[in-house]
């Protein structure tokens, strides 16, 4: 999908850290700053980045997520990349033998959220590409997040999983900005008179039109057509335009042109 | 996230078609096909992919999805890609001055799962990466679907959007009470391909009868036509019903000219 970022909104940048651990490909690193600025995340941390930092893969595939990339923090051990968090989620798709409560992504956003309205701080923690985190980093977090994958089919790349949370942090805000821009999107429905006067317009055209035929059905005839124009739930514009469409069909407009 | 995928697993591929206007990149095509193995989707329709089918690229993007890929259809023409879906979803970052319904992920996809247990084949419409879908693709649509970004940093790949719908897809698997709703009285929406032809057929006795006036306002005109059809939501039968309408509303004309 594309979209053009709107400019002279307000740049949403708050909430849980993401920090990842042992990353590997810049341009993944990139990738991630990219989703957690798209739902309004802005705090990245990695611990001990294989590539070094900062990273030009990672701030070309960041697509202009600058404010995340360039204020990311590098840290040399996991201990140290969430010392200052008082409350860790560690993301994973696969079944361990750790005793820690499992998450969906909602859920644990809304948590999340919570706590960030309490005034926590918080990280959500993703693995390396690879392989993902071990038990003594997973040990580290409060909880567990997994995704409902296909069982089939489960493996996240690590942009996907921050986008999937990310995503979900931006559900649990009061209000949704993107959908200001659209206005309420509510249809208004005429009143019915505007819908019984295109039903005797068309009504009357089809008379002219010689549609009803025999004329005993002549009754059921109409009340179906009646009844198509009902289940339209019309607005009065859109009356109008059909009033206007058959108007045209029946040769009105051609008439009074003569 | 890392994760390995599970042998022996089900695997689930079921659910609403989605459907790529115009993808550009083969990379791209294959990150859309691995999100949706992830989530559970399977049928993914290409309308013109602009560097032909198959594509390498996509096959590698892909990351072993390949009962996705290699199982993708190839359109001409959206109106065909669309062809036997009774309801259609457009996904777009942008606020438009067309009159549709707008939801929000989730609700959309409880909708499709809904739509998907009464039987109905749905799809969601997505456009290209650099400048998503047009007014006239987005007509065809009966509802938009946006996501709840961040309003300074909006844009959204491809790959991403497609996941999170998918997503929200999959997650609408666990609850079903709320669905029962749909039982045998629920309409029966025909396939879109019945709604193109009464469109055209409408259009074609508009032109006739000299309706779009002036020329340059026909697109709009007729853009305004078919988002009413759209609206209707309209069965076979009724469809047919309408296009006997008009035919008998353009005889008449014909022989008042004559």
């Amino acid at each position: 999908m594309s979209g053009t970022d709107f400019k002279n909104k307000p740049l949403i940048a708050e909430g849980p850290a993401v920090i990842l651990c042992e990353p590997q490909l810049g341009q993944n690193i990139g990738m991630v700053a990219r989703a957690m600025a798209n739902f309004g995340l802005a705090e990245l941390r990695l611990v001990a980045p294989r590539d070094g930092w900062p990273n030009e893969h990672a701030t070309k595939a960041a697509s202009g997520a600058l404010h995340v990339v360039e204020n990311a923090s590098v840290h040399a051990t996991l201990e140290e990349a969430v010392a200052d968090l008082s409350f860790v989620m560690a993301t994973t798709a696969r079944p361990r033998d750790i005793v820690k409560p499992v998450r969906g992504p909602e859920e644990a956003a809304g948590d999340l959220r919570r706590r960030f309205l309490a005034g926590e701080k918080t990280g959500i923690l993703y693995g390396r590409e690879r392989w993902g985190l071990n038990n003594d980093e997973i040990i580290l977090a409060d909880e567990i997040v997994t995704f409902p994958v296909n069982p089939a089919f489960a493996s996240l790349n690590i942009a996907q999983a921050v986008l999937l949370m990310s995503y979900e942090w931006m559900k649990t805000a009061d209000s949704n900005p993107a959908f200001d821009a659209f206005g309420s999107g509510e249809r208004v429905i005429a009143d019915r008179k505007h819908l019984v006067g295109l039903m005797e317009h068309v009504e009357q055209a089809l008379d002219d039109a010689g549609y009803f035929f025999p004329a005993e059905r002549r009754d059921r005839m109409a009340q179906t057509v009646r009844n198509i124009f009902v289940h339209m739930k019309l607005q009065e514009q859109e009356i109008q335009t059909l009033r206007g469409v058959v108007a045209a069909l029946e040769g009105r407009r051609r008439k009074q042109q003569n």
